[in-house]
């Protein structure tokens, strides 16, 4: 086990990688089991002595748990550096931080890239399909090894938001309060139709080697390129690419060629060439596999409702963006609906901004707002100074 | 010369391929010149003796010029068999139909497969960019060829509608009416996006060869698959997908792995391996070029008003869908009010439908009972009988 890791949280930016041994693996909705099971994790504050200030954050498809703090690969500050700090929405000084890499994912929790105890190779493609479940209850044993009992809130955006209400529906009596931003209770048949062609593009790339590339020693950069080029334009809205970049050139006239003649090509290119420097195709295919069969109604006979019944006590806060085309505001209008069929408590806030899906960890004031309102009463109702 | 195609239409279905002579090139916008140039064409009707019931049709990104019979790679009937064929809204009883392949497919009218003369190997890159001007400017070789000075309409939908503009800004005298469905007076940002992800899916796949695979005997099918798949998605509604496939299953109960799962998955994967049996991975790099080029308003000191200024005599039809989500409304509108603003005349209708794009071929009862009302009354003021 990893010593820094078990220690408790002494200092304002901590984490590691929790070992769990053996006897406690992670048994997967599949029917397979994960052991040994490793969660890497940031954390950042402190834990106060009544344990009742913990937020656990979850991570969206491509992002990881260098939340506020820089990243290790790309030198960058963390992804929610805008809302996780001194002075933020969530404040390391009043609040126990945690954000921990997804099973599946390529930060340090176990995933494809890890190795198979059965063959002491890389997974690949034997490392079994996992669920929004799997990677929830992967974090579940992580809270508990934390010595939480209940989280005062577990909050994410995107994919993030789905680990949100998984987490309401499957361990209730351990969350006070739960914020679901730009998600969506379900992939819906768009939303499957572009996972599958990054999917395609990635294994159309001779160098993923049916998924044991990386024993090979080469990596299948091109088709994950092409496949985050895909799922990029899905992520801002029409009018942000429009405003952004129109039909800016790059240069001062066209080039009558393949170049790339218009700035929107060039940022997407680039977009493409920097992801394959801190992802992994084998996880992207897990993990937005784990998405398409994302469907918290499907679980609960076909009623989204029933997912939230046991959840009557968890004070719930639903965000969407406007222009949000990939989980649009309809989709988080379903998710209040069911919320307010199960009798929950649940304040609901659509954001006009035509920033498009990624709003969410962009600069965004009225969400911060909107947050820090949320969590100022809610704290208040929790008792945390 | 092509006998059969230079002798005058004599059968209800005719066309062939016009072989223009070393001395008549096609100038293109690049300032590059392409000669020897072949347009391969179809013709539905006959061309009465007042030559006043010639109808152009100008054909989408992957389609071609097999309108109203027979595809001759695939077998399937005309892709716009629902509105040309007796009793239809273009009926060849009536009209005199033409459609012919552009410059720069792969059906037959010179493209990047065609023979370079200056190598006498297939051009691959060597071929020249194109735009939709030259395309059009070859058409309009072709209907001078066929001994029509001017045209009882021009038609199409999507990238055709984009052509039905240049045509009505670059020889508005060879008009009597345009017909533009489901079309934009230029490509935004999004829309050169989509192209930029497939263009570089296609140029992704080794078997591409930096554009020389077909004298090397292989092709990039793998990549111009993914292409495919990622514009298909486009073409349809986010509803008529939901409406379509859901979240239903191939088998009954999931995979737990990368097979397709989702009918969703199965019928993209269908639709790019489908595509490359009757497509050329070049031509769609060259085409989607051109489309990403276009932007009338730009050739025009940047006011699109102006460039329909010497069509005030053509009588306009603008018609979209309203769940269109590549080429929208808006767009649509935008070209109706610089028609207004340059004085031309022109109906504008909205087809309330949730097919997406692609509502242009397929069944959709409102656009066949428009086109005809608006050929029908043009067609009187014409003088055709």
């Amino acid at each position: 086990m990893d010593t820094t890791a078990q220690a408790s949280p002494a200092s304002e930016t901590d984490g590691g990688t929790w070992r769990f041994p053996s006897s406690q693996p992670l048994r997967l909705d599949s029917g397979a089991v994960l052991q040994p099971l490793e969660v890497a994790y940031k954390t950042y504050g402190r834990l106060n002595t009544e344990k009742s200030n913990a937020v656990l954050v979850c991570h969206a498809l491509t992002l990881d748990q260098h939340l506020a703090s820089t990243h290790p690969t790309t030198g960058k500050p963390g992804w929610w550096s805008r809302v996780v700090g001194p002075g933020l929405p969530l404040d390391p000084d009043r609040y126990f931080i945690i954000c921990a890499n997804v099973v599946g994912g390529c930060m340090g929790t176990t995933g494809p890239g890890s190795t198979d105890p059965a063959t002491g190779e890389p997974y690949g493609l034997a490392f079994p399909v996992i669920t929004i479940a799997d990677m929830v209850r992967a974090q579940a044993m992580l809270v508990q090894a934390l010595g939480i009992d209940t989280l005062f809130a577990v909050i994410g955006g995107s994919m993030g938001g789905m680990q949100v209400l998984q987490w309401a529906a499957d361990y209730p009596g351990k969350l006070f309060s739960a914020v679901c931003i730009a998600a969506a209770a379900r992939h819906s048949a768009q939303n499957i139709a572009f996972h599958e062609v990054g999917r395609q593009a990635i294994m159309a790339d001779p160098d993923w080697r049916g998924g044991a590339y990386e024993k090979l020693g080469v990596r299948p950069e091109k088709g994950l390129a092409v496949a985050r080029m895909a799922a990029h334009i899905t992520y801002l809205s029409e009018t942000a690419l429009q405003r952004k970049f129109g039909r800016e050139l790059q240069r001062d006239s066209l080039s009558w060629g393949f170049d790339a003649d218009f700035q929107v090509e060039s940022y997407l290119r680039h977009q493409g060439t920097s992801f394959v420097d801190r992802f992994d195709a084998n996880s992207y295919l897990y993990i937005t596999r784990a998405l398409d069969y994302f469907d918290l109604a499907g679980e609960h006979g076909g009623v989204l409702a029933q997912a939230f019944v046991p959840a009557r006590s968890v004070r719930f806060c639903v965000l969407s963006f406007s222009s949000d085309w990939l989980y649009s505001t309809a989709e988080s209008r379903d998710i209040v609906r069911a919320l307010n069929a199960a009798g929950c408590r649940a304040s609901f806030v659509e954001i006009e901004t035509d920033k498009g899906h990624d709003a969410f960890f962009l600069d965004e004031p009225q969400l911060d707002a909107t947050l820090r309102g949320f969590f100022d009463a809610t704290a208040q109702a929790r008792g945390i100074a």
